[in-house]
């Protein structure tokens, strides 16, 4: 028979599939002789045959009995006794944290009939009645529906009544009224009488923890957090231990070290005669913990000593919840526990040169998130701005600029070089010029999936939203928090990392990790670049995939190989006919004869050669993958509704278009309907004759002029291996002619590629993924149409909990990925296969590349080092593992 | 070992893979007794070896000493004997015929000296010098290159020389001369000497016809009819007959029964005193095959017999090739004859008729691709119109109208409603307006897969390209033909099914077979109609797969009702907002709250409910698949340039520009840049509230009127079942307070939904394949942009055979439909899958469906009875078996 039930000392932080963290941990704890109070622990398995059946799994009920028991013998008090009445506590615990989407009930055990006892026993009449009227209203809310603002307008008439602002103004007889009113309140709602049976009240209590998991607010969190729907919680039944019984008790919050920065040495908050929540509530201020050494020496020398064994045991930073009642102190909660970024990196590094863990085990403590925050600016606080809000850290950066409430405005303004952040109350498609426009976005509504939040992620660009105490008034154009007016112009500042909103210019200090990249700074110098340094090295040390950039320039190349890149894996050639030579292209598409088209790849060739023999010269030997031209032509022309108004307008004043007529005609002639599936890529170079030879001779020749040079020529958009094959012939032979030797491959980003690739990989040196088309056609999302127009909307939805865009999809476009790595090897062992779209920079993705066995990932030179630690990453920890 | 060579008696026409057809089909001739030249076949095998290594295998030159040395002894002449030689021809024969595309030598075994033998045999010095030029020229060109008009040149020398015009007016010194002049070129053109060995005459020609499979016009056809490249080629040797020995000596052709009616009878043409090759050349005009009955009755009368007893053999209509070399006849190849559409009907049941074949084999002598031919109407010649001209028939249908010579002029006139035909030498993407505008295309250049081709099957527009005696002046607006000048404005008639050009309007009328589907024929009106009756009817009993027809209107229905639809497999409701209701989808568009929105919501409700209604009445109880709305709403609104050109011309003429600006600025607001990949289909549904609800309603509502109705709720351009899940519930809850039942399945048109489809069975009653769209996203191609743009290009490099877009991609796009027909019914083994992309209706496409495991498969009403018998031919024959 399934056991649903475990005691404490039954468990352990191994089984927290089962036992879920919080009761994985109390176990733990217990186990270590640590001061927990008694308690036991209702399995996963139960809350899922729950929700499966409606109703508890047969065995349940006596389980719970049977240590209900044993645990009334260890508190030595019993349920629902009158004398000496046990209460217990009773909360969900899931395997993964879900912040404040679950419920919690105290007190259980309290009624008419067992008050007296409680008080007797405290020797504190309004401690009871307190501890009732909290019991009331948190069953109330939770187990049985009742609005909580029914509670809240009750408790505020009998502060009111009283003449007191504060909780603690109500005496015992207020608070024996406000019991009554509760329970009125209660049977109001319910139709039901508060219940006075002990056992009932934590029967019901069970139930309303399981029924939680199925709760809006956390089926959309797992959703968005990516947590499997089907886990269940546990549920934790402890003996409540009371910090609220006089100036000998208290109750606090700790990290073993400081999880800000790192450094050794306890860090927390203690509030002297206090419960939990309220800590969380805010009411009284709490004091730094080292205060707890003056207050109570004893249960201080004890904190820190469990502590101490605490890091010992979990070998990494914890944090802890700890009660004191009166003198005695008791464990409440531990866990492995969150920190900065750079704290994660120092810690991880202070624990190997303490020799708690190896060089592995570090790698797996840092992630490439962290480390990628660590690589933006950030503002310098050292003269003390003035922050007059904060909302959710949406996209990290730091943003400084005027404030614009109106997308067309900002657009208007940045074009005069004026830095703007747009402020909305939240965003939606019609913002997107103004939101491209502008340095930052600050909204005061939405979270982390919202409009605003989502586009500037896919834009790179800061974000902060969701600031709530900020009052937009996008009409008047101004916004208004505690008193202050903020006007359009008005410069602020916004740091997309910490959430933060600042009044003023802030100065913007470059990040150390990136001048340690870029040479400005010595490995060792600080802690940090040390610690960033020493992990970094020993990843590139275990990892198997090799890392290269996207690089299109020398200067990209250069800070590339900085950063660490092994080569170039993505050279977008079209990026070279920018500038001033959009001209010749202009020349190229309005040829009309063979002779003017090919005068036009003429004078392009020199142009591009120079361009790749610098690159080629900057990566000395190391491999530089050039794809040919890929954009459709008509990109380089001026859009079309732009010309067709000028040409009109011209016309209406009865005058000459001259070659914007040329141009409009042109535009006309190439216009596509949905050119990211038109005439680009491999069939351009089908169907323009001379234009990929003229590319693959200017590669070709400035290999030939670098020693060493190592080419590879990568064709873009093949769907069919008859269109590589095409290429291929025309290229050996111009390289043949030349003496030159290089690789050549193509992108495999058109399903079909991959689903053909066994056929592709015959004509192919390598592979390499371009999986922002490969995203774009396996989804059929237009990334420039559909993440503005209704990501947002899915990410609420749960359809996704991220955009595919960001991390790859690993069912959908992820096959498509693993079924070519295996066709194309069986069909060519030898076959080179990378990523060289925008995932080969996402940590997620990055170890997807590795389980799915590529050779190497290619992403932006700023990446670079986040591909590197995830990379060596991938290598050291099992397929699948968890970094939630 | 490998046998190489097969004697006529070892082979038959069963090993068609090894001995090619041609070879395959002398060997059963010879083995049924039939007056067959001795010879033997050089296998396949020995092609493929040669090719793959560059010489002859091991033992294959043993093998052919042995064969010609019993050839020799049958024959009673030996190779190279200068008394009495033996000739033989030397003929490749694939196992699909390639009709002019690979190479011949004739006459091998003459040379200097042996002439005399045959002279003296013959008894015909200028016959014996004759056949020595014909072997010099053709072994010349094609053993070692020599340029054909370098022969030619020399033979109007001689003939001018001679004074004659005719080849027939060189006497024997002419000839000889030019044999020597012939013998010259051959050494200035090769550096060596004609070879007077007649073995190495032999060796060299069996090299050039095993080379000539690798021929570049060869691997183009055989890429454009997807012949497979690694077939190679059979070398029949084969002793010389000669029909130009005299006037008791001939050749001709003939059918077992009429290629154009199936009527039986011999038909065929006979040339007295003639090679094959000048019947080919049209020299001389042929006469009627019966008149050789009185030429020479006693071989008239053995032909007949032969031919009787072959077609009896065959089962099948024969064409075959004899010759009568001084009375003696000789057959020198058969096959099973090609016919037309109508004659492949009226054959195959009147062979049932005669007990000679079954209906099931009846059925796979007809396919789809006639059907649909003869359901065209046709011109009416009985009045004898004036054919000008002729060309290829690249697209069917009977087009009339008035000649046009520039795309845009040709849209302008039509736009009045003039009816025009497009006439270009050759068209490209500038000309698709006036393609779009025109009722058919002629063009004097290209082949079947040309832009004007290939565009206009796309567009299912009559076509007639390569019309090469028209000699088109686009300038003057004029073509001339055998001095006849057609000028712009002139009527013309072009027939796409037989491709002839006629001056004047010709009537057309309506096909036969329409009639009869419509009702307006009786099944035994005539004998077509009899025999497509019958098969058909046959075809119905043995499919498997159900055939259901894509309507959106009542009238739609009624008519796929006629035609044998079981069904609608696809009702694109946003037909159903064109026209007047296009008022109300603007409204929802430009709404600007919610209660704008749900009023123009509550107006197209009972508009789309009264659609329903009809279809649901029509169909009778047969179910209806209805496709919620798929197509991007800013598609009702008008064009951006439009709308821009308008604005800025009402501005610079100072007015105010109204509603247009309006329109103008929510055309930018939803503007995309790929619309295909954009806000449409489940997405808008996910997006805009109400929008789906409101058609789930009218459904339901319809469904609700009308007893018996099936209505089937299809989502379009799912690609996670999450999205599907989403529509189901809303879509559920609605049906529920209704009361109505009808399941809802999804499009699988999206490359992600195919391959998760496991997953999105799990919320789908049925899948509906939406191959345009899956081939548009596979492959990576915007059907509207690329067709006219490159198509052309990549059917001449033979990057595919046929646009993906007529028949379905089964390596890309179909391996996305095995997967998830696969996954989706091992998930859900209920579910009912089935088509309704346009590929729905296409003959190949239809049978990959029937072997893929498909339910059903939706086309255009039009194409059913063409769906119905496909259908029932995949169910008798086997997987992949070959229709070619």
């Amino acid at each position: 028979m399934t056991k649903y039930v475990y005691d404490f000392a039954e468990g352990n932080k191994g089984l927290k599939d089962l036992l879920g963290g919080k009761g994985g941990n109390l176990a733990e704890m217990a186990n270590l002789g640590l001061p927990v109070p008694p308690g036991f622990t209702i399995t996963t398995d139960a809350c899922r045959a729950y929700l499966r059946t409606g109703k508890e799994p047969y065995g349940l009920a006596d389980e719970i009995a049977l240590h209900l028991e044993r645990l009334e013998r260890q508190a030595g008090r019993r349920l629902g006794d009158a004398g000496d009445p046990l209460l217990v506590s009773v909360r969900s615990g899931a395997k993964f944290s879900m912040p404040g989407m679950m419920e919690t009930v105290l007190n259980v055990g309290l009624t008419d009939a067992t008050l007296p006892g409680l008080a007797a026993r405290a020797g504190d009449e309004r401690f009871a009645w307190d501890s009732y009227r909290r019991l009331v209203q948190m069953f109330g809310k939770t187990v049985r529906g009742v609005p909580g603002e029914a509670f809240d307008r009750a408790l505020d008439e009998a502060k009111a009544l009283a003449g007191t602002g504060d909780d603690l103004g109500l005496g015992t007889d207020a608070l024996r009224a406000l019991v009554d009113r509760y329970k009125a309140i209660f049977r109001e709602h319910t139709g039901d009488d508060f219940p006075q049976d002990a056992r009932v009240q934590l029967e019901q209590a069970v139930r309303a923890v399981f029924g939680s998991w199925n709760a809006e607010r956390a089926v959309l969190y797992r959703r968005q957090e990516h947590i499997p729907a089907d886990l269940g919680t546990a549920v934790n039944v402890v003996t409540m231990v009371f910090g609220n019984l006089g100036p000998d008790s208290g109750t606090g919050v700790a990290f073993t070290r400081d999880p800000a920065t790192g450094a050794p040495g306890v860090y927390g908050d203690y509030l002297a005669n206090a419960q939990g929540e309220d800590v969380v509530a805010g009411i009284r201020n709490t004091v730094p913990l080292q205060e707890l050494e003056r207050i109570d020496k004893a249960s201080y020398d004890e904190l820190l000593a469990i502590m101490a064994r605490l890091e010992a045991h979990y070998k990494d930073l914890c944090d802890i919840e700890f009660t004191i009642e009166r003198g005695k102190l008791w464990m409440l909660q531990t866990r492995v526990g969150k920190r900065t970024a750079a704290a994660a990196f120092v810690i991880a590094a202070q624990l190997v040169d303490d020799g708690v863990i190896d060089l592995d085990e570090a790698l797996t403590r840092v992630n490439g998130a962290q480390l990628a925050q660590l690589m933006f600016p950030a503002f310098d606080l050292s003269a003390g701005p003035r922050r007059i809000g904060s909302g959710i850290a949406a996209s990290p950066g730091a943003a400084v600029g005027a404030a614009v409430f109106d997308a067309h405005r900002a657009a208007e303004l940045a074009g005069t070089g004026t830095p703007v952040i747009l402020v909305r109350r939240e965003t939606n498609p019609d913002d997107l010029p103004g939101m491209i426009a502008a340095q930052g976005i600050l909204t005061s509504r939405g979270g982390k999936t919202s409009h605003a939040a989502v586009v500037a992620r896919g834009m790179g660009k800061t974000c902060v939203c969701g600031a709530d105490t900020l009052d937009v008034d996008v009409h008047t154009g101004q916004f208004t928090v505690d008193g202050q007016v903020v006007r359009e112009g008005d410069v602020i500042s916004i740091d997309g990392s910490s959430g933060a909103v600042y009044l003023g210019e802030v100065p913007v200090q470059p990040s150390p990790v990136v001048r340690y990249f870029e040479g400005a700074l010595s490995p060792g110098a600080d802690q940090l670049v040390r610690a960033v340094d020493r992990i970094l090295t020993h990843a590139d040390k275990r990892r198997r995939l090799a890392v290269r950039a996207n690089a299109d320039t020398a200067e990209d190349a250069a800070r590339a190989r900085r950063f660490g890149a092994q080569g170039i894996g993505l050279c977008r050639t079209e990026h070279m006919f920018l500038g001033e030579r959009r001209a010749l292209v202009e020349r190229l598409i309005l040829a009309r004869t063979a002779e003017q088209r090919d005068a036009a790849l003429a004078e392009l060739l020199p142009l591009q050669r120079a361009d790749f023999t610098g690159l080629f010269r900057e990566m000395a030997g190391l491999p530089v993958t050039v794809r040919l031209i890929d954009p459709p032509l008509h990109e380089f022309l001026p859009p079309l509704e732009d010309l067709a108004v000028r040409v009109a307008r011209a016309e209406e004043r009865g005058e000459d278009p001259g070659h914007d007529r040329e141009l409009l005609d042109a535009v006309h002639r190439m216009h596509e309907e949905n050119p990211m599936l038109g005439l680009r890529g491999v069939r351009l170079g089908l169907v323009v004759p001379g234009l990929f030879a003229m590319q693959v001779r200017a590669i070709a020749e400035a290999a030939a002029r670098v020693p060493g040079a190592c080419a590879e020529i990568m064709v873009p958009l093949v769907g069919a291996v008859q269109e590589l094959e095409a290429v291929r012939a025309e290229a050996q032979g111009l390289l043949r002619e030349l003496g030159v030797d290089a690789r050549i491959g193509t992108m495999i980003e058109v399903p079909r590629a991959a689903l053909t690739a066994g056929e592709i990989a015959r004509a192919a040196d390598f592979f390499s993924f371009g999986t922002n088309d490969l995203t774009q056609m396996g989804w059929g999302f237009s990334r420039d149409d559909v993440e503005g127009a209704f990501f947002t909307r899915y990410l609420e939805l749960g359809i996704f909990g991220v955009s595919p865009f960001e991390s790859i999809d690993r069912d959908g476009v992820g096959r498509l990925i693993r079924i070519a790595v295996a066709e194309g090897r069986a069909a060519r062992p030898d076959l080179h296969i990378g990523v060289c779209g925008e995932h080969g920079g996402d940590p997620d993705s990055i170890r997807f590349f590795h389980d799915a066995g590529l050779d190497y990932v290619s992403c932006s030179p700023f990446r670079v080092p986040v591909a590197r630690l995830e990379a060596g990453r991938s290598a050291v920890t099992a397929t699948g593992s968890d970094t939630r």
